[in-house]
């Protein structure tokens, strides 16, 4: 049972961004190029970047709407809740949800601030991440810092720009970024290779997780069509197979070999497949080890325990099956205002989801964990 | 526990062609271009088809090695046990494991025939095919009509030939045939199409369950770029994503609406995601389905437990969730003579993994199951 004292932390939910995000912070030569909201009346309103339409407007943002009238995208501010993007309003939703503290992904550069990591013009690029990280801490996190987790995004395209981002906003007060979650789909250097290994230092010095959200790294495997053929319902249930796939990588690379420090959580793939995708990198690192590049001694399963996290929605079969996965790697997520949540019954799902848990594993799946990891611990 | 009696069916493993078996049968003008074993001292054994190197010669045949010896390919017949290629050998191999009956993939053309199905000559392509039928049938499993299940390839190209070559051998005693796992991955029409519809009204007519093997469906994601970076450890772990989007693709079409007698096995993608999977669909099935051209009235799930079928190796989660899989939905495979084979051991570790099973349970998953779908009944 989830005991009435617990404040479940949701690691996984949206920002949608104000349309003054970066107009508010960038100096003047980059206001024009930067992002600009269009606001539409035929069309809906979009963002445009560096000329284009660029970015998402607002996925999916669709919090209380009844399930017949989910679609993708609202086509404008007046489609959402207030919630989406004012953060008065965000905490007077989670209060109703009853999540006390939340962890948001940006919306209009993408999970991973992807938008800013190809842009053409990377100074302009590296204010624009600059000005989404100081709006989450200045103007999201700062007047409910009991209530709002600070994520960054950083300027993946070069590692020591990110370095010095993960530095700056952990003076700041930042707990984690994010980062896409297969960088060889991208044509990044894989976990396999040394590339990543300043940001992992840093990371593992300021002790900051990283949050990796499904879908942030190449075509997701869900809304290509290398998952889906006619329509989202398949693409959607298959966000998972990114989060497997990037377990593998990790876990079979020489990540938390050399920095035992550093942790990743997944977010928005779910729990339920995890027992099995242990125990088939085990059972295959056993007898494959030995003629490909992968440490012979460590099973890829004890890095799991040790480093290595993942939230669910709704997961009955994970639940079942979380002594196999470890109850200390599970952690909430609500989604808000995404289509996956259950706002405004959010509390009720997980009380439900939760229901022959016992006390102290319900504790750690809805509070602790997140608050061990993350570094967030209780003030009240 | 297993029970003693129990005589275990396999319904994937793996048959190595002799380098005759096309050359007995193909008409002479189709012996030169039609698939040719060539003797090869130096780079070792290889197949040549329409006057390039072709297929496979004999991918990960390693049974009965240490699993310090294990790679991807042996060179030679002489590198391999002659079970893989001589059905006298192959019987007494499985009096060995202690498997009684086995339905074999083939190898040269592709877990689905696809080296066939992408010939520049369709006739020879069908004769090879026709080749490769009569060989399993005739000379394969003819002496030994109860220990192997007939499984034949098929002439997908054209699905009038489809059809003609279903009841060629299901006259002939076929019990099966396989197919690509995700059509629309090689540029065909998807399973939401009615391309297929002759196909799955022949299947359904003469009761022939549709084998499809992980890895046949376009680039599989655990042997591409997709899905791994630098080492096979990470694809071979992830054949189960495969199996899932097939999973979610089949659920999610018209095809059980419109042929509820249609069967699907799915093999060597494993079990222990399958509960995940469908709990997942039915949850983005519940949310997604007004929007989207999908059946609005039946939950994926249901379609699970009446079509579909997934057998395991080695995989003590999938057993621990298998309510909820379906103990009915479950089979079991040796995968003879890959490397994921616990051969000569696979009875022995069998009866480890269904050791806290019910007698009842273990009976339907290691042997009952494969018989009542693939029609197979016990002779003794």
């Amino acid at each position: 049972m989830l005991p009435k004292d617990v404040q479940i932390v949701s690691v996984d939910d949206h920002v949608i961004e104000h349309p003054n995000v970066w107009q508010d912070r960038l100096p003047a030569k980059f206001k024009e190029a930067g992002p600009n909201l269009i606001r539409d009346a035929v069309n809906g309103d979009y963002w445009r970047f560096e000329g284009e339409k660029a970015g998402n407007f607002a996925l999916n943002a669709v919090a209380g709407r009844a399930k017949e009238d989910i679609a993708m995208d609202p086509r404008s501010y007046d489609d959402m809740r207030d919630g989406c993007h004012d953060i008065e309003e965000r905490i007077k939703d989670m209060d109703i949800e009853g999540v006390h503290a939340q962890l948001n992904f940006p919306n209009m550069p993408g999970f991973a601030g992807t938008t800013f990591a190809v842009a053409k013009d990377k100074e302009l690029a590296l204010a624009c991440v600059e000005a989404y990280n100081d709006f989450i801490i200045d103007e999201w996190c700062a007047p409910y810092p009991d209530r709002q987790i600070p994520l960054m995004i950083m300027p993946w395209w070069d590692v020591d720009l990110m370095v010095k981002e993960i530095h700056r906003t952990a003076d700041k007060g930042a707990k984690s970024f994010t980062f896409v979650e297969l960088p060889h789909k991208l044509g990044l250097p894989s976990w396999h290779t040394d590339h990543w290994n300043p940001m992992l230092q840093a990371a593992q010095d300021r002790d900051m997780p990283i949050s990796i959200h499904f879908g942030s790294g190449g075509a997701p495997l869900g809304v290509s069509n290398e998952g889906m053929s006619t329509n989202f319902v398949v693409g959607i249930s298959l966000f998972a197979l990114n989060s497997a796939m990037a377990t593998a990588e990790l876990l079979c690379s020489p990540v938390f070999h050399n920095y035992p420090g550093a942790k990743f959580i997944l977010s928005e793939g779910g729990i339920g497949w995890v027992p099995y995708m242990l125990e088939r990198l085990d059972y295959v690192w056993d007898r494959h080890r030995w003629y490909n590049d992968i440490n012979r001694e460590v099973p890829p399963s004890s890095l799991w325990k040790t480093n290595m996290y993942a939230p669910f929605i709704y997961d009955d079969a994970g639940i079942f099956s979380r002594h196999l996965i470890g109850v200390e790697n599970i952690m909430f997520e609500s989604d808000y205002p995404h289509s996956d949540s259950n706002w405004p019954h959010t509390r009720k799902m997980l009380e439900e989801s939760l229901a022959n848990v016992p006390d102290d594993e319900a504790r750690l799946i809805a509070e602790g964990n997140a608050r061990r990891v993350y570094n967030f611990p209780r003030t009240s």
